[in-house]
């Protein structure tokens, strides 16, 4: 039994307006919250939804908190107190037993640590090592001698192929594809065709990272394929081989980034953007999302666009082609001045 | 045993030339058809196609016949008209035998509908409950508390994760994954880490829609993304978290929908759009192939290119860009005579 | 045991430089190569790193050869070398044995090849042919009718639907689908809704092809969709119903072909292209990576950018874009003076 007091209390917040014995059932966003469910304010540019919901309470910053007048949470970060109060309401977690399920094919020789739990029809090849209270959910493919650390969760349905090299943590989604050969031939002139080039190399993902549902990352051609500690892959990404992602970067749905490109750390890279290969991003770079990047980024730089250039010239630039009409019409008035003219 | 005249007479059609009795046993496109098949024009570009075309008879509408001298058959909906022909030479269906696999894992306190087909290595997690007539293809996984409504088809290989709601004759690709998390994480600044998020939200997908293969639609954070009757969503589409599709929207392959952001009914979103998250895409919108889409679109728009500006006046700019290298030249003259007469 | 001689001896190449007997273990690229593994430069951009590379011996052709201090391998194609060396030091393959996996689900009907490979949880619907050597990974789906050569290899979570026609040497890599519905509704002007077009046509492959993980391959309407010969496809490609793809293409990653798109041989797409329904795309074209084709392509062309230009026009007219904000200064210059001069 919750109260908006009481949620307050949990959160280190501080209830502001009237309502702070509201008896609250559940939570949800500002636009379909009713008075039994607190929501939350994280962008101002929300400020309208905020004061228009029903909400018994809303989460927000203590700052922007003199303008409203509704019951609020003052909290100094609403979004994380916000998913703190939302595990309270929490649906109950999805069961997954420890152990093996009888339906799984499970090699002699894997080692499956204590507490993990192989879900049904699963495949585990000859040599995989699979750490303690790792969840491999139903009908998921290990290849041979691939370990998966501690408290990894595949969720179902996800392929990793031979060799790769996981840590603790990880969390893949369904559909994923790790390991697959990458893409790569030689082309016999001769004949006109092309030559597969052997993939023998493998993927290594580090700690605590997380990928996306249907997303791909090809094994390397020869050495890794290598996602650093604590970065984020989205839906639908395609990592070529031999990509080095660093830690902690984002990379956002339907991206793909080519061939032995290496991204520094904490590197964004936002939703459908297409990275060529080779190419060497540099630390905390941001490329907005749809942009094409051809070229090297610095570190720290913001890039936009098919040609990825700075952000801010190519806002500039994109503005000024919506003005190729009109400056087309002043040339033509000033040829026809000067014609008058001479 | 079919003649162009059955046809006709199948489908309400008028048989025009002198081909009525000729013996049809398939179907073809324009290029491909022999004597002994049928065709149809549903767009005047083909028309060139069609006059070259061996079909024993074409489908073509009325208003159109009037040009041609080969055989044909006037109706006025040709592609549908074709459709209901091409349903008398279709393959024989495959089987797909009610009742329960051997090999599927099903909870005990899951409840499967009459008539309904569970195949082969299915898993079906406790709680879940499948509509009468579903056919759930062989290595699908179901998770806890989903419920598939009446006449569901889901193909091999398709995974849904645990509270997810599907009504009534819903068709499902392989490879879809519906309710993996979506990609949600607060910025530790500290500790310089992305902390997840928790997705304890679900997915709604109403009555009628079809998905297509490997397309990925993420759960809510909290409360549910949604997708509206009759809705049609091709392959390798990302509709990610809190998204609601209003109902008989078309969005063609490899788009991706951010999160949070609300189409109306009967938008169309063409190939390999991006749209950023928490916008408002109204009624009817049409949005063209490999836009962005970063603002509110009001009902009945299209928008085109990568700001999203009004299909017309993208055009335009879009062809001016190609006259800058002539524009400059302009300016240069202009520049070169001022000089000459000041 | 293997030294630098003995590789290049392997490789029909010569050893320039005094490392001629140091012991190699292995392979590595430039980059990450040690003194016991060889590398190999097979683009002259990467100069740099071969003259910082510790590697044993690097593999160069023998053009590039006399600018190199280092002890190097001349060889005429260093990367086809390269491939062969690194085939030497590559790791077990993994065991694909022969026979039926007893958790395998395959219908009595099925004819399965000698020596075929039929992985665990396996479903092989009836009427179906596997060829010869045949290996068919875990928890794959093959649909009824559908026929695969000799030597096909398909990674585990691949769904094949009926029907569809498979040549000889294919391999497909997890996540693939091939043969899903078609995209394609009639609509129902009276109802405002998406009627369904039975696709009733099937798939074709054709032999030495290779399809990337996660790529979808949508069946014919009528009719079939076919991949010619020698054709390479990346991962996360989709491929609309009735799409011909002609011999010994390249489709590389996350590229769109729309439905009834037909490409002829030798043709290249890079990366994110999108290419509307019902073209024609010449022999041996080249689509640059993110284009957007909207025309036909005359064989040869190469074409870049959303309206598919030539590539060098492309590329002039976005460098010109990024002059915009100038020439806009200095239109505004000349009808400053202009005025002073009226």
């Amino acid at each position: 039994m919750h109260t908006v007091r009481s949620l307050a209390e949990y959160v280190g917040g501080t209830v502001i307006g009237d309502g702070a014995d509201v008896l609250i059932t559940g939570i949800n966003d500002l636009r379909a919250a009713q008075p039994d469910q607190v929501s939350f304010l994280s962008n101002t540019k929300y400020e309208p939804l905020a004061r228009a919901s029903k909400a018994g309470a809303i989460l927000v910053d203590p700052k922007d908190s003199p303008r409203f007048s509704f019951t609020r949470i003052e909290v100094t970060s609403p979004s994380a107190a916000f998913g703190k109060i939302s595990a309270l309401f929490a649906p109950p977690p999805v069961h997954d037993e420890p152990g093996i399920h009888p339906s799984a094919v499970v090699a002699p020789d894997a080692v499956i640590g204590e507490g993990a739990s192989i879900g049904p029809h699963v495949v585990i090849s000859s040599g995989v090592r699979i750490g303690a209270r790792a969840v491999i959910g139903a009908n998921c493919f290990i290849g041979e001698r691939t370990t998966l650390g501690d408290d990894v969760r595949l969720y179902p349905l996800v392929a990793i192929r031979e060799r790769s090299i996981l840590g603790a943590r990880i969390i893949i989604h369904s559909g994923v594809v790790v390991g697959a050969d990458g893409f790569g031939y030689n082309f016999d002139s001769k004949k006109e065709c092309h030559v597969k080039i052997p993939h023998t190399g493998y993927v290594q993902i580090d700690d605590d990272v997380e990928i996306g549902a249907n997303t791909t990352i090809d094994r390397g051609r020869f050495g890794r394929t290598h996602i650093g500690e604590g970065s984020k892959i989205d839906n639908l990404v395609q990592v070529a081989h031999n990509v080095t992602i660093g830690p902690h970067c984002i990379v956002v749905a339907q991206t793909g980034i080519s061939g032995s490109t290496s991204l520094g750390h904490h590197v964004t890279l936002a939703g459908q953007v297409g990275i060529v290969g080779h190419l060497t991003i540099g630390d905390r770079a941001i490329i907005t999302a749809q942009s094409g990047v051809a070229r090297n980024v610095p570190a720290g730089a913001v890039l936009s666009g098919r040609h990825a250039l700075p952000a801010r010239e190519y806002l500039k630039v994109e503005a000024l082609t919506r003005r190729l009409p009109e400056l087309i019409e002043r040339v033509k008035a000033l040829e026809d001045k000067i014609k008058s003219l001479e």
